[in-house]
């Protein structure tokens, strides 16, 4: 059950304050070049404390290959990969430790396994992401080869949209927006809500390029369905859009369906898939992210005796989510893509016949 | 890859107008009792033809089990199901055989598989709903013996939303409409489009009473990651939102987090979970349908040796595939519910306890 | 629980005296030409009732296959296949209805599911084996492509070994005996143990040929252990061996390697592989089947009230089960090699590229 | 494909000289005291160097947790352990560097993923089995709250049997011999295989005490057959049996089959499993392990590029395989067992309101 995928398979492991998060990345094809610097520098994007709209925790998020890679090269084995945390005894629990905070997994995760990792959020805190990060680069690089690019951007702070939608600014950007001239007002509202001991939601739009034709596995491994479920497994995550999204339910078929002419599709409403299989136009996939459930002003609660409670949260704490969440969509949207490429192998006959023979 | 859950799991077979269709539901527990009068009543309400807002096509949709259930009551073998076609060589293909239809899986599979069955949409039919909607019952079955129930209705149509939610009422309008007074208005637009030889979309309300505590499976089989995968699965599926959904991305941290009391939560907007696992409250996914892709307008295509086609399709379809949508929709969030309640027990070592000893 | 395989995935269903019982084969690549005579004639090499060595139940085992296959071709989908009962109910099992009779798995049955299906062995009946052999057909038909043929043949009857390995004889005999001169031995100690009310035990050789270097997918899904456990899932089987087998145990290093020439290796004690993946050798595995617990001497045994009972059977049963079994073999091995051919697509960079550009 | 297990699953990784081998182990339930000594005392009971009839590699195999453990308790939450290599850069593998070692997994490795790890095996070094002896022994403390324990011991070696069967013993002997009076003359043809550069193979028994009835997932997913995986899995293992395995070829029914009775089984000829179902009695296993390949007399083989070799190995390697093994057998028996004890959970609906109500 942490495991995700079914050819390209990541396994995670690990606590917000354990010793050590990491993953095992299984079913890389032998032959890769595997450029940590690259893994490295996709860790850095996501990686805390960067900006004033991030949470203030201190990490290197230093990651270091255990196997798989010889000389340089993915050898076909499980790439294990370690990020020590560094930040981990940081403060005192004491007043959290039995309390459940509104918004968190406290409550969920007490009951279901009927004891509690208070540390910080123990597993269910976003930290587990940077291994998603970690595995996610490596499944760039293989898609890398195959000439497909992942991209993504923040859309939307605070119910401020976009306009514009520049993936190259984004990449520079220290909100991962996509819109320049709307990213000042949308910094402006992460840090009123942060004065104001408060957050905000915000949608991520995340894009592929140059995917192929036949990438997606009916009846039940479609590609929409799990790109569903890999940004929706993404803490925080509520609501997941496939191109027009949510717009369909108040358009009409002759304005939903995209005319295909010998040159491709003239629209792509669809965002680029039919039937759950991608279509050769671009992969669009909208993420919506709550705000930030740990806010500093006082809530009301319960502890795990079901005593009420009314307090006020200590601590570090992203004031939206969506912007580090950004660079998770890409990593999430990398290993599904990269699952399905290897899925799709074999679904002809004619595929086998260009390996065996 | 035609398989869906992991404890209790889904396989479907079988293609539009092929011989039959139908499922194998393997990891029913022994012992359940199995009514096969509700099963069919599920089948019935799913099946095409019942009013002039659904395709013309006829079809019993009668199911039949071949296999796990001995004097009435399930032995813990696999359940197959099969559903013949009595309707399937109803007409001539010859217009649609190279055709690619706007909207469909035609492109996609042809370009996947190397070949076409180009008899009603084949595999990508919608048609394969009525298995996951029979295996769909036996799944609610087991959850009502857990105490759990599932209601769904349809929430807006060509964008038209409903005002009340009375998921009772739904049961008996034909629209499966959550809204007695706006249902008119929503009809209206359904026979409207239908006339103008177009169609419209539509969303539908899905939710589940009587959840317990402790269902879902961090890191990678969460409660909303599967849900919005069983949801974006179903066919023309474009959105899914949990409790809130989109509304999250304009909401600040403190409006949006559900405080907790003693006697459990004072608002559900989190859509009945946290972390993935649920909080004992209302389940509640909204699922937004496009406007179904066949539509009897004029429009532009290709067929599979890349020449331009003006065409106008013929034929029998729902003019809003979000109204069968709605009991698709139980049958899906049924198979996750009741997947994660198997998969939940032996998350605590006092589970192997209660059952070993 | 009733899957086998990972990419060609067999699902089976049915009981020994149900109204059916089938299988759903996923993961067929589009394009194979589906020889319907070919699975045919696999299941009448292994229906029963073919000599008086074999239980008396007759059953057309007549196989239909509902969907997945258009025009002759397989499509990609999934393909169902149902044998129908003809034979269902035969005779009043009033009389073992309570009993669990020793050496088979009635005793399990009622113990881990709460109840029984007495009829003929319900579920754990070998019938199922059936759907295995048509499931096994097709994987032999992809195999084929890849050059790749499957052969077996009974080696040992009650202790009675063949000393020459004519596998074409075996094709033709109706014992499925390896060696013609021995053969009239083997068979007179099944119609000895048939006369005494007894049965007998038995060794079944399979063997691939023509199987390429590479299949096998290190750690936990090695060429030799997937083989181990499809040939131990068959019933009856108590012991598998690969090449040299239990011969290992008592040779040296320096006759137990296979020297390695420019040509090839300079022998096969290997059973043709190293470390759980294929080396480009013959496939060899031997399968050893115990003596049909059905017999009809006196046996003590208890009902399910824990009652002790002195019984003799009625009914109809094959002396020695590895001479059906044999047929049996070769199918859980195509199954094998199938799902590791498609398995191993995808396990070098090349091989995406292959597809991909 | 480096994941063993369905609901407690073994996810291995690291190359034998690599920076470090370790896994992930999820599924463990919450609530489990984790006993860190006894996981490093299998661990010790494994590790190479003991004796002078091991290998003289020198490894302290100390074992680091790095997750889903707090206060000593598991968490419900993946449990990563780790093993850095200590010796891993000990020699100079010029020599071997190209050569296809005649045994060895070399010949097939290079040709599946087209490179190359040469540094002592890479992947397929036993080595890797400490990470399984390691999720092993956390298997081994869920078995023990259900009263299962398990044990093993070398009952064959250069085709010298045990006559007696003390697993008591084993656990004291340098050999895991079970047999006291025998194991003398098993230790002498070890050393003299060794003096001579050669290797000898040998047999482990495995049992398992304290086993429910129930435990085994028909139809494949059967105790049998998951053993049967499990074991010839292991490097080196060429056979195995359940119960009285090959000798079943040559018995009778009527001798083979376990009478019952009120108090239980008469005998045990079957293992403690019918129709892939444990009865309630022990269950016994036999692995046949070849002798190790690596021997130090000249030998024929060829280099990659195909050129042939006449060669002697250079290193150190255990000359008895089957010793060391016996742990490794324990371990993986531990995993399937408790993997099953959890699956079979849900396998009633009595289960489900014992957990839900």
């Amino acid at each position: 059950m942490n495991t995700f995928g079914k050819r390209l398979t990541l396994t995670t492991f690990g606590e917000s304050h354990g010793k050590a998060i990491g993953c095992i990345l299984d079913g890389v094809p032998a032959g890769l070049k595997i450029d940590e610097e690259f893994i490295q520098s996709q860790l850095d994007r996501r990686k805390p404390g960067k900006s004033d709209m991030e949470t203030a925790r201190k990490e290197d998020d230093k990651v270091e290959i255990l196997s798989g890679v010889f000389e340089g090269i993915s050898t076909g084995t499980p790439i294990a990969m370690v990020i020590f945390n560094t930040n981990q005894k940081s403060r005192d629990y004491d007043n959290v430790k039995d309390l459940f905070r509104p918004g968190h997994a406290d409550f969920t995760y007490y009951h279901k396994y009927g004891l509690r990792d208070y540390r910080g959020g123990g597993r269910s805190s976003a930290r587990e992401t940077a291994a998603r990060v970690a595995g996610g680069a490596i499944a760039m690089l293989i898609l890398k080869e195959l000439g497909v690019s992942i991209e993504s951007g923040v859309y939307e702070v605070d119910g401020i949209q976009a306009k514009e939608l520049d993936f190259e600014y984004a990449k520079t950007s220290k909100l991962n927006a996509l819109d320049k001239a709307i990213e000042p007002l949308q910094e402006q509202a992460v840090i009123k809500a942060k004065k104001e001991h408060d957050s905000v939601g915000g949608v991520v739009l995340t894009r592929a390029l140059g995917v192929p034709v036949g990438l997606g596995e009916p009846m039940y491994y479609k590609l929409d369905a799990i790109l569903a479920e890999a940004m929706m497994g993404i803490n925080a995550a509520k609501a997941v859009e496939i191109g027009e999204g949510t717009n369909v339910s108040h358009l009409k078929g002759s304005q939903n369906n995209d005319a295909i002419t010998p040159d491709g599709f003239k629209t792509n409403r669809s965002g680029g898939m039919l039937g759950g299989i991608s279509n050769g136009d671009e992969i669009v996939v909208k993420t919506y992210f709550k705000p930030t459930p740990s806010i500093f002003k006082p809530q009301d609660s319960i502890d795990r005796f079901n005593n009420p409670q009314h307090y006020k949260l200590q601590g570090r704490h992203d004031p939206c989510v969506a912007i580090r969440g950004a660079v998770v969509t890409e990593a999430m949207m990398a290993l599904v893509l990269a699952d399905m490429s290897l899925l799709h192998m074999g679904k002809k006959m004619e595929h086998l016949k260009a390996i065996y023979q």
